[in-house]
């Protein structure tokens, strides 16, 4: 039988997604309590490998179970057995040759600043703070620029593994509550570190230390153009589409 | 120079507001952050005692200092000294007189309720999980009834050193959020616990295990014919008014 599940997670105190020997992840976690629940080691596969820091309110995950069980008895069970920073939220049976990766037709992401001059005690996890004030018209102007199909070598990581670096973005937008800035971006996949080389060039753009067209910037495909990538901590995988 | 502070905390780690010899309290690092700034140990009064485990955005102190410096740089200099679960958003200059919890007019508090049948790894601190539909409108109904002046004898603590059991309620609403309901209520001032036990009994009825009319409650003036308190870590002091 093969499972989906819809993960949430607070990334603070986990190594990321992928598995490690000696640290906590969600992979790591995920298949110790499978383990525990079907009694046999399994491999659980993510849309998407979250970096070390990134929180998650919508990751997808599958895996493989040697043994029947109904996906809410699956939900519950998985949870008896994850510490309280990590969730699964949903179950179901999906075909066997569903591949959470593979299949996925596009990846949401929000990414919070929290711009007050004095930090504050509840978004000290979940937002970079930039302690200054942004411009976020511009911001917003910048942020336009990305969507649609790219060449994104100049936010992508040294490292990235992907095959090419054309992506397609659907939407890039930016909202101001208060304090809060609230940057969303939805793509068909992401490169390494896309979304946060992103947001940190667009905080330059706030800061008023780079212009609002971002069109040379990408067509240089030289990723030390760009700024440095924003801190893990303000990420979040809000939803995977399929 | 008399200096009132606009303070705010994530209880989770704090003991509450008063200051203890060998717990972190928040009486407590505000008033080792003041004898660090000003060289010399203060006594640091609040609007409000919260308990262990509340939060606050907007709690009120103050304090009497030896020496004056610009409101700005006290906040600048506090916050240097305070943990990162504490920060003081705000200073200014009153007068010697002014005392922050006789002075002032109402204290405004927020109670978060979970209420979707899987815990949130975002809210496990800033809200009460209870995993079962709510009756939202009936909790509403039974809500608006403690608003005017009332005995809240039924909704006091053991050891509530308050003169008399009378308060006069300014606003009690309740708001839904998809899996998140948000309790708000203002008072002058409020008893021992009074809002996490009202808010006990509120998740009562929207449990359909007692009747949306509190009139006989509050008559009966029994702490023991209301429901148990509610957690501490749903609620959040968020406002003072003067």
């Amino acid at each position: 039988m093969h499972y989906r599940l819809v993960v949430e997670y607070d990334g603070t105190a986990l190594h990321g997604w992928q598995i490690q020997p000696d640290a906590r992840t969600v992979q790591g976690e995920l298949e110790a309590a499978v383990a525990r629940v079907f009694g046999a080691p399994t491999r659980v596969a993510a849309a998407g490998r979250t970096d070390a820091g990134v929180h998650a309110t919508g990751q997808v995950a599958c895996f493989h179970a040697p043994r029947v069980l109904a996906p809410d008895v699956v939900c519950r069970a998985l949870n008896a057995h994850t510490g309280e920073d990590l969730n699964v939220c949903a179950a179901d049976v999906v075909d066997d040759a569903f591949d959470p990766r593979r299949h996925a037709r596009s990846r949401r992401y929000v990414y919070r600043l929290w711009t007050r001059r004095t930090p504050s005690p509840f978004w000290r996890r979940y937002a970079w703070h930039v302690p200054m004030p942004l411009d976020a018209a511009a911001m917003a102007r910048a942020a336009a620029q990305v969507v649609g199909e790219h060449d994104f070598t100049s936010f992508r990581a040294a490292g990235c593994d992907a095959a090419h670096p054309v992506r397609r973005v659907l939407r890039s937008m930016l909202e101001v509550d208060g304090s809060l800035v609230r940057y969303e971006i939805e793509a068909t996949a992401f490169l390494r570190h896309m979304v946060r080389n992103v947001v940190g060039t667009l905080v330059e753009v706030g800061l008023g230390r780079r212009a609002d067209d971002l069109s040379p910037l990408l067509a240089a495909r030289d990723r030390a153009q760009a700024a440095a990538t924003a801190p893990a901590g303000g990420l979040c995988l809000v939803e995977v589409r399929y």
